[in-house]
């Protein structure tokens, strides 16, 4: 049994750099069209321009804009149509000086041509004519070749979550499949005595397991792929053979309650004999939060969570989720929205507090709202949009202060 | 071939609800487990007290709080030990002044006692009689029966998307399924003569095809089953018969591409000749986006949308998406983020417009910057973090004005 000392979270976060740093991912190749959500394992640049051909954006004709300097609604200039160009179709034709050809919008520009002048500023003298009047400038009404994406760059950075439209960027490119991480493996084990299975009818003095519903679906929403959700009593043997049965096949292995330093702690105990390092954080100087283990053991990260089911949830934002986002080398710059305090709020000193709030949106932007419940109301987190931290240096929050929201 | 009358967003809006008033979505029950980004399609009322016993907070001995009243560290109070209570048992002895039991963390609290003291506070004189050492309050570390949940209360609303707290305060009270709509089924056609697939060697004027990629994963975010994905031709009798097709099976069909008023507008007028009432919205005054149609037959949605990829996509959020979310009672209240605009941008007066920006975090919280490209450039939209909306009757907006970004 190792001493207990309670860390900061930057403690946590630093120790677990240094012990995860040898934990990896995988890499599979996808088809971009089941890309999306998933993380890009590297960076992929364009082996094309795009556009690949000058096109036009408007309906219109091509010209040399030189032909158009000084040109108004007074003293047009005439050109001879040579042609027109087709959708889809190479411009066949050459634009010299005088000289035009009609190009539809999204059309390609013939060469020679550098600009293209709209049909509304154009008249049509007769079949093979033209009269221009309005000066147009070289480039205008002109997407280059390469003004969208030049050859060599990049389409999607690595460590980048994929998005409707990073799909659509790679499609314009051509690129059929790219590299994403494969899915992080994880295991949620939830233990207590008290804890049932939440469709059969249960005992006086036991409750319902929320935990393994609750951080499955939170990693499955980061991406993760959960092999194993179960319950089990607390009882070191068990506990240690599913533990053992999870490290096998898993990056991750969650386990929910047992943690607290009580007569049946056995999650530490279970970890440490799981092989080395075993438990380096147990502690952390959070509210809620405090009782959570981080381990390793045959290379993979082993969690100790409380079994409080918003201690839990708290638990695995702060420290799993930075976890699983770093092994996808994702940027794990969440979103935070900026909110005014509508209350006081105490915190509790020495502790990094997480507040429940609901947001309101007003005339001055977002008020956020402390929800409150009593310790293991689930039902508080669910009426909640997302929470406040509040620094262990720092004495709760006054009414009107900013305050940033990380949404849940 | 109707009036072209440009609508405003508001006005397209409302002419969409009134519209679609009768498109519905049908519902279907699903476990809970798979119902994580799925929309609640009823309310569900708790039929259950959680906790549904009285449960200690903490690791102590359970007593009538009237006994301590007055006690100190220098008077204690003596109480007889009658019993331990265990995990997940009932706990079957009975509190009465002067008696005590052992209740561990989320033990239940015996008959008669109405408050938990600490561990921390008491001594063991023996094995039959504790010394108090505090004096404690009525309900002081002591869940009570329907302080999480109450029966009949509200687990879920209905329009709620499911979130994992949400799954787990549905197990918390050994709700099984629940009532989610149908995914909206939703087809993707992209028209053009230059419009190739992204995979196939393209000749020169041919451009890979975007939309198809970047509208389908925007409607599959936000929970549709796209059952066809197509390019074809600019051709009147191809587009009819694709989309009299697509009707049949899908709430909705987006075409991109052919919905401006060049020699080959065939979207409005095969939308037109699907049934009554046909095209109803010809334009809407944003950029981009203007030239976007909707209409309405046998009952179903069919939007034209441009076939520049950033403006298909800025018309998919602003009407297609209000649809889709409406069509599952969603709360449409979209998250912005507060930002300070960092440069002077200009916009186009009578129009909504649209300003794709990167967002900073700064000391002093987010700052907006104007990205720009030339219309069509998808990769432009890969490099924004979102968007900026500039009301039609505002003229642009200053450094330094607060703005509400919309997330792509």
């Amino acid at each position: 049994m190792k001493l207990l000392k309670v860390d900061t979270i930057k403690q946590v976060l630093e120790k677990m750099d240094e012990h995860f740093s040898d934990l990896k991912l995988g890499v599979e190749l996808v088809n971009i069209g089941e890309a999306m959500g998933r993380t890009a394992a590297e960076s992929v640049v364009s082996e094309l321009n795009i556009p690949d051909f000058n096109r036009s954006t408007v309906d219109g004709y091509a010209i040399k804009a030189s032909d158009t300097f000084g040109v108004s609604e007074s003293i047009p200039v005439f050109l001879d149509v040579v042609g027109q160009v087709e959708m889809g179709k190479a411009a066949e034709m050459k634009i010299t000086s005088g000289k035009t050809a009609y190009v539809p919008t999204g059309g390609m520009i013939p060469e020679g041509a550098d600009a293209m002048i709209m049909i509304e500023h154009i008249e049509e003298v007769d079949n093979h004519t033209i009269a221009a009047y309005s000066s147009t400038a070289p480039g205008e009404n002109v997407i280059k070749i390469g003004d969208d994406v030049s050859k060599g760059e990049a389409l999607i950075y690595k460590g980048k979550l994929v998005r409707p439209q990073d799909i659509g960027t790679l499609a314009a490119a051509g690129v059929r499949q790219i590299k994403v991480f494969e899915r992080p493996r994880v295991a949620v084990i939830s233990t207590g005595d008290e804890i049932a299975d939440p469709f059969e009818a249960i005992k006086l003095g036991q409750v319902r397991d929320i935990n393994t519903y609750t951080l499955s679906s939170m990693a499955e929403e980061l991406g993760a792929f959960v092999t194993i959700k179960q319950v089990i009593r607390d009882d070191y043997s068990l506990l240690e053979a599913s533990v053992k049965a999870a490290l096998e096949e898993n990056h991750i292995v969650l386990v929910s309650g047992g943690s607290s330093v009580g007569n049946k702690d056995v999650t530490a105990k279970v970890i440490d004999a799981m092989g080395e390092p075993g438990v380096f954080v147990h502690g952390i100087a959070i509210k809620p939060g405090k009782p959570t283990i981080v381990g390793k053991a045959k290379g993979k990260a082993l969690f100790g969570l409380p079994g409080h089911p918003v201690s839990a949830l708290i638990v695995f934002k702060v420290v799993v989720e930075y976890l699983l986002t770093k092994l996808m080398s994702r940027e794990n710059q969440r979103l935070q929205l900026i909110a005014k305090c509508a209350v006081n709020v105490h915190s509790s000193p020495g502790k990094e507090t997480f507040q429940m709030v609901e947001l309101e949106r007003t005339e001055e932007g977002y008020l956020a709202i402390p929800l409150y419940g009593k310790s293991g109301a689930i039902s508080l987190v669910s009426r909640s949009t997302g929470f406040i931290r509040i620094p262990h240096n720092k004495e709760g929050l006054t009414k009107g202060e900013t305050v940033m929201v990380e949404l849940l």
